[in-house]
């Protein structure tokens, strides 16, 4: 078969599988699901010797560190994922809720209900553990989904699909509601975006790179972020200690993420007294500042900012700063460099707090929190399939929901339009 | 200037006005539209004199008379423009509504308020009305809008911006919030849709192949329906009047419009009784009936049914009648054939009105009501902006909240992450 007619099959597969499945009831998915990380977690040398294949190429090959590292199973790791497969079980199944429901004048019962959206892709790099938190986002949400990782991952990935469809086996969820994509070849992809009769939605996860190649070439719906140039802005009435923790933490407890801060503003008025304190603080952490004029005054020997750090996501201990003269400029610096990923104001001004969520439209806006919180988990969605910056279905944090979409349902008895 | 800038110029300022918009108040808003609703009246001799010479020159190039006839403006169809702004100007402001608010369990206060999309187009065909409803809609939301008519309508839709811009001059609205395209050349659209970092989506009105070329090129997401196979099912249990005169309604009441049935499916055990009543109705008023066999041997004399009919969206007073074995095969059918548009089942069964609200899994799905009632208007939604075939966003008909996204807010006192 060529490439071609294999990602159609798939498709199809995956078309009539998710069918099936917007009609299996909460209670058939979450027994499936706790089997399934049953199975995964008794069936952890297998997936261990399967992924240990996988380093030992990609070793050779010479790819980085930091990716072998991402890619490399332990036994941790695999009851980590069986956990992450039980808190999706508990979660509550969004399928059939009924939004809202209200009377029309001529006596219609109008309501919305919630159904899966069909069929995800899902394209991904190194980490095997989006295969099965992916999987079982999916499922839980009614959706069939089509995976495609990493080439380096692959036998990783098929040995935790072979898993997942076993205990799909087991039951009436139709086998192929998960498969990964055996082939490692591009051309899979570029002919899976194109299905879009059969495929509802991609969600690309990966570097820049990666998503802005997705995008090119879909002609299915993608939601995606390209980058997370998070600011915090410090006003002149903010808490000193409260702004220096919050920007510790939204720079240093996980610098590699994309709601971890790029570019800190600073009102002038606090500046000379602020600045020095945090990053102090930042410096200690190993972060290395690039500031403007004005911050270099303040803080002797810093590198200066120029103008591409203003839009740089630097996934690394390095922070723009900028002194600005007021919200104004802050807003307004946010709106040119800004990716509308999570921005975060330190204020107690309730003027400048109210004025900062309303004006500033980014997926997340925060006052006095890090920008940390900007993530499915933390804001309550119960869990997370990825963050979006596109507007359309879902902006922000995509939890359970966000991988449904709503049908009008309609009661009658005999009304006609006139 | 080349057309690709003309379209970039276009779309920036769209942009830029976009971002003063989403801070407008609901009171600005309204008056605004107030005002347009006054001046489009007040000029109703010159809409008229510019809309003539758009008419006489379609007549010349022989564009069809229901094309002139959508093409020409009346002044009753000006005052039921005027109208429609009044009723947008009616509607709550979706924008800054808090839609729900939690706390988590470390103090974060955690909401998600509307916020507009940005930049809307609207691509669509020779009714001169869409460029106003649109714009009141788009404006009332938010949003700037991009109005890209028919070539056949360019002075008509030129008049009306001129008008509703003037109406903004006095405001603080920037007057770039409604702009029509005044280049009729195809390669303006094409320009268009390619200009994701400004056009955040693209709503196309008209024909299949318009949709079709729109979802072809564009780089925006794109919100349609390619057609309405609308479907209803008279299951064996229905009270036969109430069916009879829904199936009327359906058929007749506007039968060149998305929401008309193009397919009427039949219990095998009511067909004998329902059919002949049910058609000699539709006869009178016109419809030709296309079955299949089952049907032919009732209804002696009528067209055949062929594959090609199930697919079919006639707009036009055909009808194709199947007779089915029972509800199954009726959902079996409205899977294989149906366009995710409109379906309604007759019955007087509760399990099976169930079932069908259940299973179907269509964006709009009724018991024992018309399909026409598919529309924003009728299932209160206050407006219209067009009916959405693609899950993602919004599924069925589209009023004002779907112009709006979400942003997550979030009061925090000082929380970091852990």
């Amino acid at each position: 078969m060529t490439i071609k007619n294999t990602m159609r099959q798939i498709a199809k597969n995956a078309a009539l599988a998710a069918k099936k499945l917007s009609r299996v009831t909460e209670a058939e998915k979450n027994k499936a699901l706790s089997r399934m990380a049953e199975e995964l977690e008794k069936n952890y040398k297998f997936l261990l010797n399967e992924n240990s294949k996988d380093v030992v190429k990609a070793k050779k090959s010479g790819i980085s560190n930091a990716m072998i590292e991402r890619l490399t199973l332990k036994q941790a790791t695999i009851e980590q994922m069986a956990k992450g497969i039980r808190e999706v079980v508990a979660l509550p199944d969004p399928v059939g809720k009924v939004i809202s429901m209200w009377r029309r004048p001529n006596g219609l019962l109008v309501g919305r209900m919630r159904i899966p959206l069909g069929v995800i892709g899902i394209i991904y790099e190194s980490r095997p553990n989006v295969t099965v938190d992916a999987s079982a986002l999916c499922l839980k949400a009614g959706n069939a989904v089509i995976l495609r990782g990493g080439s380096e991952s692959i036998k990783s990935n098929l040995s935790i699909a072979s898993i997942l469809q076993g205990v799909l086996r087991e039951t009436s969820i139709p086998v192929n509601a998960i498969q990964v994509i055996p082939i490692t070849d591009r051309e899979a992809v570029s002919e899976m975006l194109k299905m879009e009769e059969y495929i509802d939605l991609i969600i690309p996860r990966g570097g820049e790179e990666l998503i802005r190649a997705v995008v090119s070439q879909s002609r299915i719906p993608v939601i995606k972020h390209y980058k997370g140039v998070c600011h915090i802005f410090v006003d002149v009435s903010a808490d000193i200690d409260m702004a220096v923790k919050i920007c510790l933490n939204a720079k240093t407890q996980r610098p590699g993420v994309c709601n971890a801060m790029e570019t800190l503003l600073v009102h002038q008025d606090i500046a000379a007294k602020f600045l020095p304190q945090a990053v102090n603080k930042l410096k200690k952490a190993g972060v290395v500042i690039r500031g403007c004029e004005k911050t270099k005054v303040i803080l002797k020997g810093i590198e200066k900012a120029r103008e591409d750090d203003w839009y740089a996501e630097y996934l690394d201990l390095i922070l723009a700063v900028k002194v600005v003269d007021n919200i104004d400029e802050a807003i307004a610096h946010i709106e040119k460099y800004g990716s509308l990923h999570t921005e975060s104001i330190i204020t107690s001004d309730y003027t400048n707090s109210q004025r900062f969520l309303n004006e500033v439209n980014s997926s997340t806006v925060l006052v006095n929190a890090s920008t940390r919180f900007s993530d499915g988990f933390e804001l309550g969605l119960g869990a997370e399939i990825g963050i979006s910056t596109t507007k359309l279905h879902a902006f922000g944090p995509m939890g359970l929901e966000e991988l449904t979409t709503t049908k009008f349902i309609i009661y009658g008895n005999g009304q006609i339009r006139t």
